[in-house]
């Protein structure tokens, strides 16, 4: 048999694991998955993900290609896979796409979404699952700074030193920043996000909405270009990569929802 | 100076402990907090808790009360405790109580939350955190089914047993059902409950969801008192002590909500 490609949605606890990329320890979702798969379909079997998460980061939505002989069913490969994986991680979906997809590079915009829980004590249910502040925030100053950096900018700023992306030139689509009883959502899609970009991003709008700064600074942040000058990068316990989007004629099946995790979110 | 009674509201996570109640292994929330309350004031404590919580099952409003000569503000023992203890377990309220005070036996009813994700695939995010069914329920037939139970019952036919409460006649006050998005919330509240009851009423009521029996058949189950009779024990994953009600003259702080690690619910 000709080998053909697949793609698959996966989700992920964050906690367990040492981020997606395989590492000689073999604790990553991505050496994890390749195991489920080499002894699903009897070969060795290497994946492609459409976003490395880091370790403690969480996925709804990551999308792997990989290239296999095995012929089976969509849905096999969904109950196949998961009889093998451990509890912490899940594939959502299985599709036959054509060779000239891939995962990372066809992937036409991302979307993160982190969620924080605001309070003055912590809670030990939320542990990895969820970042935590503990004072209360002012949204409507955190939107209007996320507003005033909407579009293509240069994210020097907000990129950590590890990042290997060649241009550090992304557009930010939309930031959405909404209040459900003690949670604050912030939901983030762009066309593609430097590494520690979305951590970055949130550590400045807390630290306007705590007050420690106007709301122009953020924009001020990222027109300097200067990573010394942004916020520390905030936990990665809140971070769900929750959609990758495609061309339509790769017809995908829609990622898992945030309300799967948090019903009211 | 004389010792003194205080009681504690606690939160945990019980997916890394071995329940609540101290075993020489001491992996278990009683053994990390009397250790945290050792540290704090410098002589060893006993804690004495409302509800013995088996391994696996969550707290968001365990009460305890131990004796201790140390004189602290009560935000102190909050801040406190909580900088000793680990992440999956925190102190929400201190309180000084009087001597007459006790955790278990002035209790006068007690609230447990069963967090059920019903859907065709397991959440990897969820693993631990809720409980998970894989068929679609009919709320309606198990909401009959639960109200032909409360009053006053002998409820051996959900007792596991390890039980050792004294008489198997409990009062079931009221139990809720209600679907939020993918979730069922089960919401039991009673003077006392048996050990493995709520577990064991929540399988009765799936099967009555699912369609294997009839509403009826759990109120013939609860009445023929025979445990073999009944559903197998549902995974721990999904239970939360909810609350624990004392006469209104302790005047103890309320729980944290559920609504604190669900949003939704």
């Amino acid at each position: 048999m000709m080998p053909e490609r697949f793609a698959l949605g996966v989700q992920y606890d964050g906690r367990p694991w040492q981020g997606w990329q395989s590492q000689p320890g073999g604790q990553t979702v991505q050496d994890v998955l390749e195991g489920a798969l080499g002894q699903f379909t009897g070969a060795p079997v290497r994946v492609t993900a459409a976003g490395r998460t880091d370790a403690g980061v969480h996925a709804l939505g990551q999308v792997v290609h990989f290239d296999s002989a095995a012929q089976r069913p969509a849905h096999a490969w969904v109950r196949g896979l998961n009889s093998l994986l451990p509890g912490t991680i899940a594939v959502h979906w299985a599709s036959p796409v054509p060779d000239e997809f891939h995962a990372r590079f066809s992937a036409e915009a991302r979307t993160y979404q982190y969620v924080l829980y605001v309070s003055p004590l912590r809670s030990p249910h939320l542990q990895g699952h969820a970042g935590w502040f503990y004072l209360p925030l002012d949204l409507k100053a955190m939107q209007r700074a996320a507003d005033a950096i909407l579009g293509e900018h240069d994210f020097s700023a907000l990129r950590s030193a590890q990042c290997q992306a060649r241009s550090p030139i992304k557009t930010l689509h939309t930031v959405t920043i909404k209040a459900v009883g003690d949670f604050v959502l912030f939901t983030l899609r762009a066309d593609a996000f430097l590494h520690h970009m979305v951590r970055n991003l949130v550590g400045c709008l807390i630290a306007v909405g705590r007050g420690q700064y106007a709301p122009e600074w953020v924009r001020a942040v990222v027109d300097g270009r200067d990573r010394a000058k942004a916020a520390p990068t905030f936990m990665a316990a809140g971070l769900y990569l929750a959609r990758v989007e495609y061309p339509s004629r790769f017809t995908l099946p829609a990622p898992a929802a945030l309300g799967t995790v948090f019903p009211g979110l």
